[in-house]
């Protein structure tokens, strides 16, 4: 967990950055392609990165706040997802697909055990977490549990020589988690932050919000680390996505960060370990109002504003192209010395 | 040029949408790429597009008033960077690789001959457009030439089966023609248009407002029609650009624009024939001022945002996976039926 972070090589992002002025374009003219670029070469130290192979690893766990009816959608639709996942039928296993991406889904902690299912991993640290307006979601045993899963799904994947890592989540009732942790890290009122999820409407909402505020109110005493906020408001899944953040950057290996329960974990680790940030992308803004104030505390740059608000690690699969296209381009483009293209005159 | 062009079907697209209510994702959580997927639906006629075929056509060519000295660059830069495509260096041939796309630079009038070239067609109308501060770019058969030009190429993409067109241009001092025509289709002073190009300063700014609007005094009463407007403001490859809008259209294919430059000629079809308007979409949002207000112009939305700046089909070409990822979401998802999940309680 506190293993240290590497700073990315700033010599060689400087490096990246000076080199993109000698390829065959105006300066500056690529946008934010040549920042992405120079990152991608900063965290691979080498002048052209590759970005071939991508892991995403969807983490699935339930949530015991769902007896909150918190959700537009039963608390068997994890489990259902799950088998949707395995099958290929799901929105994130579509684009895994499309990327040729190494795909797992990581059964954190459904309700139920699950059959045997081809890409998905049996790894239940408990059957949910606890329904947080009682007790703690986890406990310290799970949480640690839950956080060492991550990591080993980080560090699996930096062994197969991955270049990027997409965590994704599947959790009904995952919304009203990932904004208790914001409030609680962001120290504001569930109000300012609550949204439809997968659509519930005003009444909902609302609702939503009163469960996140009696929770904040029983555990306020203990809610004195980032640790402990993850510990009493999270989720099995979502500590599983912040060990695995922490882990691919102790291990140099960048992350795109999905949407706003992945962001929720995100926040987390960052509090825990700020030199994770520079090693974090984002890919989205979601349509839930409190992705923007989480991004914001991150002094996040999300690439896409679709309107996208699936969740599963979709939102940053299909972003994973752009990046894929910044390192083709400080790779692969001629400078004007190769090409014998005249220089700007200025 | 006035063949008619066949509306979307909005049956089918209709259809489209409502099924992608069906999918496993909670209603409208895909954002716009629902509205993409239910797009290509309609183009192709059917519920599930494919998105495989990209034809990416950039048209060359010089212009005259580049001796006003309004561009960054030397004019010769138009066919140094001519080669630069043809051997794969420069930053749209590095992206069409990565599309594995349909890939050809048509010469449509660069100042002098090049020699022969791998994917470049010779198909020069002049030896480059007029200086439009003294005389008209085109004359009305170089106009007609280069239309033409432009109908062969998006005749040739859709003979080949392609699912998406993408033009793109390369041609020193074609930001200056295309700030004409946006200042004289949208009747905007040049300054309220005119902005760096690929990295004039300051004072190149003032000089380049100046010679548009000498111009646009120069042509005024000649201005009275979009054609009229391209024959005597635009350029070749502009025109061959327009030209390719419109028998896209005709033909039932999809076309996505790149930046300001053929922003300006999608806008001058536009005009031309507003029956256009469903077959195009817009990839992304340049940082050249005038660019926004053209896009307005057409209730254009574009998905990226990313300072992209340089021309060429780039901006569009980054675009594509993301219609990808549309098109295959659509087509590959499973139902809610069919995976057995259970929907939305609401």
């Amino acid at each position: 967990m506190y293993q240290p972070i590497q700073p990315l090589n700033s010599e060689l992002h400087a490096e990246a950055l000076a080199y993109q002025d000698q390829l065959t374009k105006p300066p500056g003219s690529l946008g934010r392609l040549e920042q992405l670029g120079a990152l991608f070469a900063a965290a691979q130290e080498q002048l052209k990165p590759s970005l071939d192979k991508v892991s995403i690893r969807v983490f699935a766990a339930d949530h015991g706040v769902a007896e909150e009816g918190v959700s537009a959608f039963p608390q068997e639709v994890t489990t259902e997802m799950v088998r949707n996942f395995s099958r290929g039928g799901a929105a994130i296993t579509v684009l895994a697909r499309q990327l040729n991406a190494d795909f797992k889904v990581v059964n954190a902690g459904t309700l139920t055990e699950l059959e045997p299912l081809p890409q998905v991993e049996d790894a239940r640290v408990a059957a949910g977490s606890a329904n947080f307006c009682r007790e703690s979601a986890m406990t310290p045993l799970q949480l640690q549990a839950a956080l060492e899963l991550g990591r080993q799904a980080a560090a699996e994947a930096a062994e197969q020589g991955t270049h990027l890592f997409i965590g994704g989540e599947m959790g009904i009732a995952n919304t009203t988690a990932a904004t208790a942790l914001a409030a609680a890290l962001l120290q504001q009122p569930a109000q300012s932050l609550v949204g439809p999820g997968t659509g519930i409407d005003r009444a909902g909402i609302d609702r939503k919000a009163a469960v996140i505020d009696r929770a904040l109110a029983l555990h306020q005493p203990q809610l004195d680390s980032p640790l402990a906020i993850l510990q009493h408001l999270g989720g099995l899944e979502i500590a599983a996505l912040c060990g695995a953040y922490l882990g691919c950057a102790q291990r140099g290996l960048p992350v795109l960060v999905d949407g706003f329960i992945t962001t929720s974990a995100a926040l987390v680790a960052v509090r825990i370990n700020p030199d994770l940030r520079p090693w974090l992308l984002f890919s989205h803004n979601s349509a839930e109002p409190g992705h923007r104030l989480m991004q914001q505390a991150m002094a996040a740059e999300p690439l896409l504003d679709l309107g996208m608000r699936l969740g599963e690690g979709s939102g940053a699969a299909v972003c994973v192209p752009l990046l894929q296209s910044a390192c083709r381009l400080q790779s692969e483009m001629a400078t004007f010395a190769e090409a014998s293209v005249s220089e700007n005159l200025i």
